[in-house]
């Protein structure tokens, strides 16, 4: 037997998932949450056995790692013979700036560009390397390899990475945009293009990744050629507590003007901001402000119109650097479960004595969207000028397939 | 005789226009540039004369205007019989927040509006209010009004004008998008709906002012309904030295990473950024970033490509949400003069390997294009799904159309 481990070790949490070859069937899957709290738990879920979970009180990533080999390596509960057949560790990593367009084996100087490019990731990087090193002492049998965030963009072309600012900010600092959550953009256009029976290379499609954290991608022939994070992920879409695009004078205002410190300021774009900002209901999550405006918060509702009127936007400029769509997929916890978020970004929604419009082509089987499920479904109707799709965001699938790729292994 | 005359006064500049009604012909237009210097001077054109200028060192905008009220009592130069026959004085304002809605006769309660929106507008609202009063003075006889660039913004929906910022941001501070250039992009876009003899209530419109400073708004049904500045003009386009959008978190990494000064971050987003930083040859002006690019200059070439790409993006999100385009119209010193321009916004540009597409269902008339002249000129071919219209600027006419119509002035 051939597996995969993949690892995704967060600012407070590693996440899991071990795939056995060929199939990549998921054999178990878990994470250990609120590391270095009292409160940390280890949950699994194993096969069709029911969820589990037991305290786990560690205090950083490299002994959630060990916690985690652990459980693996248990006869019982791991799921695999012996600890030699995992094969390799792919490590989701965040920030590998211009440099990384697909997966890469470990080396020192591939720790080295993680560790360097910390200064844009600061929350992550360093995270995703303290798992890479505890892995290595864990699995040392297996290799480990890394699958970027930002990989997938790296095919974006200069006039769209590019911003307004002196070169020299680009040149010698790095202020381009990156893009981010490149793993699910790909993963998501490329089970559509399978799904449409048809090449990548043949396709204009648009992805939206929405969930606590949203994106939207524009991928023309199965490469990123836009996409709406930036810099960093504060950039594009309103999302659960992130600001998305504002003018960036609001931040000279309210140092200048306001008074507020930096450190203050970057609080509130990064987490009091968003829909959570906007709604004040006290969630950032979607389900509780839709919830919300369906029972009459008015405050919920301009929240919710906001956010589809971004998402709206993304598409048609999207649409319109690539001349026309193939396809519009959804994935992301909000993309994949909100059907009143699929209807109201082609469709349009009331707001503000505007009557806004479909968008140009689209027609939705209104049926199907309320009811779709699976690996891929399509939610558009006949008339539509083009397939409107659902799929579930997997990125642990696409990591493990992406490595399986890079060490050409096969059961 | 009834004559109105249009006072634009800038941070360092006044300009001014002349009408005379019925017909709002141009008798005489001016402006007295670099306020506050020795270098001071007063220029000027009446009729088919030829343009003059002199030296006119004043001190600030007040001492500004009694030389132009001098001029134009001149009865050789000023082209009016008397002074008396000025009924009004339109001026331009930038900001009046999202209380004003169309022209309006200047109280003090309009004046004491000014002032509140100086601290949004600090380098333009007490301009305008010196020029105001200044006018008070030299023309008493003359209703004194007020058309501001926000005021055809006012009509935006709520979805369109919400940052995803904490709502007491909006709500206390004014934090929100308001826009600007409004009196260029009314003008366009109903000279537009006059020229296809249709009436704007039927039209979804896309005006692209394009010009040192540049935005693009989307017009439905007469009235703005999006637009790409925000809280200030820094938001949107790359510009001529304006940065347009970015990462906020590009300004808190310059800020807590690099230790620059909020003043000196603020200065490079909005003076040395845009077309001047990013193509590096020591000027703003497309012109000269044009010729630097045929050249072989690859990083004016690349200004001009990142610049190309953020239009083609407005203009699809605008698309999108109108839920289709019956005209996209092209004003201001770009895109009235540069047919390049226009070509590469509406058929695309090859770009970093990538052969970027036309914009939906847009084809030009590549001559027209090139040779196009007057108050309102087609350059779309009869293939193209909708008209392609240049309109050049004239927001001084549109404020003395808009003062004669909210004064019901008749000659």
């Amino acid at each position: 037997m051939i597996f995969i481990l993949v690892i995704n070790a967060g600012s407070s949490s590693v996440k899991f998932s071990l795939f056995r070859l060929p199939e990549k069937e998921r054999v178990i899957q878990g994470s250990i949450e609120r590391i270095g709290t009292e409160a940390a738990r280890l949950s699994w879920q194993s096969g069709s056995a029911l969820p589990w979970s037991v305290p786990c009180p560690v205090a950083e990533t490299g002994e959630a790692i060990s916690r985690i080999a652990a459980l693996l390596k248990d006869k019982e509960r791991g799921g695999i013979g012996s600890i030699e057949e995992i094969k390799a560790v792919g490590h989701r990593v965040v920030h590998g700036g211009d440099e990384i367009h697909g997966p890469v084996r470990v080396t020192d100087q591939i720790k080295e560009l993680i560790r360097r490019y910390s200064e844009l990731a600061p929350l992550h990087n360093p995270m995703n390397l303290l798992g890479i090193e505890a892995c290595g002492r864990e699995f040392a049998q297996a290799v480990q390899t890394a699958v970027f965030d930002t990989a997938f963009h790296a095919t974006m072309p200069e006039h769209a990475f590019l911003y307004g600012l002196p070169w020299e900010l680009y040149q010698d600092c790095g202020i381009r945009k990156y893009g981010f959550h490149g793993t699910s953009h790909c993963y998501a256009a490329r089970i559509a293009a399978r799904h449409l029976g048809r090449r990548p290379e043949e396709l204009r499609i648009i992805t939206c990744h929405l969930g606590n954290g949203s994106s939207v991608t524009a991928v023309e022939k199965g490469l990123s050629v836009d996409t709406s994070m930036g810099f960093t992920p504060l950039e594009g879409l309103i999302m659960g507590t992130r600001c998305g695009d504002i003018d960036p004078a609001v931040i000279h205002y309210l140092y200048s003007r306001k008074g507020l410190p930096m450190s203050r300021i970057y609080e509130l774009l990064n987490n009091e901001g968003g829909l959570l900002g906007l709604a004040g209901i006290g969630s950032s999550d979607f389900r509780d402000i839709e919830a919300a405006s369906l029972a009459g918060n008015s405050r919920a509702g301009s929240a919710l119109r906001a956010f589809f009127h971004r998402v709206r936007k993304y598409i048609g400029a999207y649409s319109a650097i690539m001349g026309g769509l193939d396809a519009l997929v959804f994935t992301g916890g909000i993309g994949e479960n909100s059907s009143t978020v699929r209807e109201a970004v082609c469709l349009g929604f009331e707001g503000g004595g505007m009557a806004d419009a479909c968008l140009p082509g689209v027609s939705l089987d209104l049926e199907a969207n309320r009811s779709c499920s699976g690996p891929c479904a399509a939610v558009h109707s006949p008339e539509s000028l083009y397939p409107v799709l659902v799929v579930p965001a997997d990125e642990e699938a696409e990591i493990a397939s992406q490595v399986e790729e890079l060490l050409r292994l096969r059961a």
